[in-house]
């Protein structure tokens, strides 16, 4: 009796019992309608996209037989050789002197933080990262079942010793130190120097690796660009081979995230062991999209990323002289000086979903509330704000309708 | 001292210690060197990839505003919506009534066995399948540290007690039976009618999920196609849902490997986990890939199938021909009706990989050892044999030469 048969589920691995539909991701779906302002998404805003440099190069990469042969095929896990060299030089321009053997291209820098998870975490080990800290992160790590425990860089560790220890209580070894040092995803602050130095100190002494999460460093729209943790360690310690940094980049936010391109870069021992990972997980990123890019960033790199800095400055000025005009004194949020977000603070005992519902339904206003980026719980009483897709005179309207729910 | 640190060695995870550099890809990298002839990779001949198509896909992709800003930038997990309900119409006209929800899109069929690995095994369980078996699964699922079992299906299985038994014993379950049921990678066979239900059988009677990867199903070039064990299942069960068939399509072996893009075509269950698996590993796959692989497959798809067939058919004819010329009576190999791979057992005691030392030094030809395709050990004395990239007349003269080593 065919129709009397039992749905099939097979048996799932252990770690799928971490890996829930994010509801944030479900709800603001159901957002996308006409007519509302969001300040959810922090995808980069399309008008950027340089749609004709695209054209002519996906043109270009398969203009000749031989182009095209190499455009369409497989390729080595490592990645399409001139970007790999474009993107030494240009993390050498950061001050760290990279070569291609210490690049190895994902399928976007979420890859990336997976193919990182896969490298390093055994079920039980310990990931450190601030709270709250990117969603993606969190997802991505989550696969590989370990547990998350807080850090405050430059603002009240707890002891490198302490650490180690809940670690090994925990049933595992602290594994990973992830951070977004440059324009947090999602609170757009940056860490300072005295918090750099602090993070590697802690690194050090508890011997794990530091994930430098850089995918908004490029967007500073003011202020003094700070050295990347990676390009401090190798200074510290004498070379890339010694340093402890893997430095996560991306062409997602300064050229567009539709290609799925970005780099790790770091060691040539971790990089040997991310490409077996990589051949693995999906043989090589798409080999026409790396010759697209190449083209696109040798030709139009900086171009773009002043561009962007412009075009998002403009935006976070509207954002935060909509706060500073609406927002009750209750409220709190961060000053940016890059990135795409603000983090606000809304007084004790508000709760930010059940803001969200309400801002949709009397406002027409999306946001994500704050828990979504807390590991454990936490942040109830916080909301990011993106300023990326809406226009100046939109943030206005948008920040100020909020402000009235108050 | 900077210049007396030490290398930096993170403590990585467990799962490391199976993932190896294959050997055999690191070999035959040095052997892309011109005048060797060269059975060895496995890939589609660049001839057939449709570069004029993909060139007007990726202007139209980018031709306007509104598809530029879609076709570069982040989307949905599931994959772009055309292009799935593309493929359910593809699924359908093979007997399965897949529908868009059915399917979702992931950057490779690699990335596919990944993905379900990562869904599947816990440590310790076991996966069967056939021996020898594609290289490409086992190094996907030995990240998730499963054991592997053997299946002769059709000709030899052991009792499903004694495989539930034996992976009880190593300490988990039979968690996957994987088959590549046509034209199989490595040996070029394709499973009977008898087999597929043989297989359907046992999977039933351990309760696990069959993954049916199908890259060369389309590449038949004589005889006739059978049904595909999804087919088979959802016809026995009733429905998509009740069954245990998860199907690995692939546009690589037809259209062009570059643009990475596959599906995999499952019950609602599993998909919408899977779909979970790919935000938190990749967020989508690239979008402008999945719009250019939609405008290829819906214009071209059967007349691209066609050609297919019709060039390796004769590749195939000239590999054949050859062997029975020139091979030794104690050599015996598989007679594929499509596909791209033969697979030739030489006499007990001669062993591949050091055929292969010879031929390379000797003879100028490359193939694949058999070892390479066994989970544990065996099949020293075969080799696997590709006919899909060298010209008619350099298959014959490649085979003769390797012929005269013998």
């Amino acid at each position: 009796m065919p129709s009397a048969a039992a749905s099939f589920e097979p048996a799932y691995a252990r770690r799928m019992g971490r890996m829930k539909a994010s509801e944030i991701r479900e709800l603001l779906k159901l957002l996308e309608r006409p007519g509302i302002i969001s300040f959810a998404g922090g995808i980069p805003d399309p008008k950027l996209f340089p749609a004709d440099a695209a054209a002519e190069a996906y043109r270009n990469a398969l203009a000749s037989p031989e182009r095209a042969s190499a455009a369409l095929q497989y390729s080595i896990s490592e990645g399409y050789v001139p970007l790999r060299a474009w993107i030494a030089e240009h993390m050498a321009a950061q001050g760290v002197p990279a070569t291609p053997d210490n690049i190895v291209i994902t399928t976007g820098s979420q890859q990336g933080l997976d193919f990182l998870g896969k490298l390093l975490i055994d079920p039980g080990d310990t990931v450190l990262t601030t709270v709250p800290t990117y969603l993606g992160a969190l997802q991505a790590f989550s696969a590989y079942e370990p547990r998350y425990d807080g850090i405050r860089p430059g603002d009240g560790n707890r002891t490198p010793g302490s650490y180690a220890e809940a670690a090994a209580t925990a049933g595992g070894r602290a594994k990973i130190v992830y951070v977004v040092p440059d324009f947090s995803n999602p609170t757009g602050e940056t860490l300072s120097l005295v918090a750099r130095e602090d993070l590697l100190r802690l690194a050090r002494e508890i011997d794990a690796p530091i994930l430098e999460d850089a995918a908004y460093r490029a967007l500073r729209f003011e202020g003094t660009p700070l050295p990347s943790l990676q390009a401090l360690d190798v200074a510290a310690t004498g070379s890339f081979e010694t340093s402890r940094v893997v430095y996560l980049g991306t062409f997602s936010k300064t050229v567009a995230p539709g290609l799925r391109v970005a780099w790790i870069c770091g060691s040539q021992a971790i990089i040997r062991r991310l490409v077996l990972i990589t051949q693995a997980s999906e043989l090589n990123v798409s080999v026409i999209n790396q010759m697209v890019m190449h083209e696109i960033a040798s030709r139009r790199h900086e171009g773009l990323i002043e561009q962007a800095r412009a075009h998002y400055r403009v935006k976070r000025d509207a954002m935060l002289a909509a706060l500073a005009a609406h927002m009750p004194q209750s409220v709190r949020w961060t000053r940016p000086e890059g990135g795409l977000f603000v983090w606000v603070t809304l007084p004790e005992g508000l709760d930010g979903a059940e803001l969200l519902k309400r801002a949709v339904a009397e406002a027409s206003v999306a946001f994500v509330p704050g828990g979504a980026f807390h590991p454990d719980v936490g942040g109830a009483n916080t909301i990011r704000l993106s300023y990326s897709l809406p226009t100046p005179e939109a943030i206005a309207e948008g920040v100020r309708r909020l402000a009235s729910l108050l």
